[in-house]
């Protein structure tokens, strides 16, 4: 099991300054395994009442001021970074970098790396504390090494909705740091370059070209599938950071203007079941979180597809000018 | 199918004193089905957009109008009448009666009424306007009827927390009117009365002592199960009509006072699998919905009990004085 720094001294202090008597404890899926222990911790040492947060939670956009608001006094977010919107009570954010040894991963990356000279950094906000002895063993190893600060986001940062920091390194090939496909995906299909990716947990690397071309077959399918829908849901969330209503009026309209039906299905967490009841519609466009129907398509029997999907959908975009949907503050 | 009265030319009339731009439409899970069709003829009528809220909805106490804030303009909630609660946008309850014929369920119900004289009648929402109906009908065949308003439910009316209508009557037996076990439980543990069901959908009608026999034997076995946990989780919701807040901090309270560890989890909508990463917990004791532990225990791989549950276990509260946890506002 991965460690983290949930750097209770520092949270111990900023709390104080709230005089807080209930404080909520918020945590992504992978982190809530370490809620109890914190808990308690907080609890003997602020003499508070700690109440721990059990809903899912997929990012910054996700945070549970609103739910907690007239609860808590204070919430400590774990795992995220502040995305630049306002909360309706004091929030805490905590990243909780993960302790782990990089190097063993970067070492295996070099074989990969190998006949690119400019390498572009990204990470995830786990391992941020990481880029610069990254950047220095890349260095070390006679490579030429670009990182850059997006919107909204840190230098080297990328979200799984924002990708901003790397669009416009010129470089020849990016290291990605961090577990998962989905976010080398992502700057494989912003920036058209390369994406190695480095996984600092198991110490395997890989190249995201296989996973990138599988991912484009299957959105191609979906959005082949979804040209004969005629009743549209566009969902939308209800979540602070995934709002998009202007997002979700415009699919809507974008689909009446087509000779389309269109209904809006607002959610907290969208997910296959709650979509049942609405078995009339033949499709679902998203302007919730810009992974789901990527992320998420083998989840659902109708096509599901993101706003830019549409657009090919409906003739306002070619497929060569596929990419994901982000969110940018 | 069952169908139901959802008063569109009232909802229409009742909407335009608002003025809304955006309308959001909430249903329970029952009603859901009929979403689509209600928004196209209320954007249509209203000149509005509408969204339709899909987040599971079990009853007045879930209304979504914390989540829609800022968002719509107007709130219809259908299926469900309104608490005692504050709201933060307007919203308008439709109680979607059902077209259902209620004589054949009354008829088949006299034989199992038989030998009793006074009968107490109770029933859901969705029927409260057949009420006098089924209380003609018993009158005409002899009987002599009670029914009596309750604390913030109308007369006959119960919820699956709140049978305070039944409590009082001065009755031999009680007629409910309406489909599922759970609610003639209730009406059974809190009077200690026979209970007879009579469900107009099907015309079924049966006497719910078996039913209430098996289900005390299971929260019997669920308190002899929790009496060893020594670390417990108090469940709350985060939900308007569900939050108790004092109830769960003198769960806590109690629990701590006697020897055994507490952690305070807080949701929207509680389910086996939000708990999963808090394995170290032995128990749950719920101040959320007070149907969610008899309801849904078997979804459960630990004890989940009431906190009238909780206070047997530790022994400040005899079996003998079993009954359901309420929300009385």
């Amino acid at each position: 099991m991965a460690d983290y720094q949930f750097e209770t001294s520092k949270v111990i202090e900023k709390a104080k300054k709230y005089n807080p008597r209930i404080i909520g404890l918020q945590f992504p899926d992978g982190l809530k395994i370490h809620a109890l222990k914190l808990a308690r911790k907080l609890e003997k040492e602020l003499g508070v009442t700690v109440l721990i947060s059990a809903d899912p939670c997929y990012g910054a956009c996700d945070v549970a001021d609103t739910k907690l608001e007239g609860i808590v006094d204070l919430l400590i977010h774990y795992g995220h970074s502040p995305l630049p919107l306002d909360y309706n009570i004091p929030v805490i954010f905590i990243e909780a970098y993960a302790k782990v040894d990089i190097i063993p991963a970067l070492r295996s990356s070099l074989k990969l790396l190998s006949g690119y000279d400019k390498v572009g950094v990204a990470t995830t906000t786990q391992h941020l504390h990481l880029l610069d002895e990254a950047i220095k063993f890349l260095e070390d190893h006679g490579k030429k090494v670009l990182s850059a600060k997006g919107v909204g986001t840190r230098r080297g940062q990328v979200l799984g909705c924002n990708f901003s920091s790397v669009k416009e390194l010129d470089v020849d090939v990016y290291l990605f740091i961090g577990s998962g496909d989905f976010h080398p995906l992502g700057i494989r299909l912003f920036t058209g370059k390369p994406v190695i990716a480095a996984d600092p947990y198991t110490g395997q690397v890989n190249n995201i070209e296989d996973f990138a071309d599988r991912i484009l077959r299957i959105r191609f399918a979906a959005i082949t599938r979804a040209r004969e829908a005629k009743k549209w849901g566009v969902i939308m969330s209800s979540k602070k950071g995934q709002k998009r209503l202007s997002l979700a009026l415009n699919l809507k309209k974008l689909l009446e203007d087509s000779g389309r039906e269109a209904f809006i299905i607002i959610l907290d967490d969208v997910s296959p079941e709650l979509l049942v009841p609405f078995r009339d519609l033949n499709a679902f466009v998203v302007s919730a979180c810009p992974r789901m129907p990527v992320d998420d398509y083998h989840l659902y029997d109708k096509p599901i597809l993101t706003p830019i999907e549409l657009e090919i959908v409906l003739g306002k975009r070619g497929w060569e000018d596929y990419t994901l949907d982000e969110i940018l503050f």
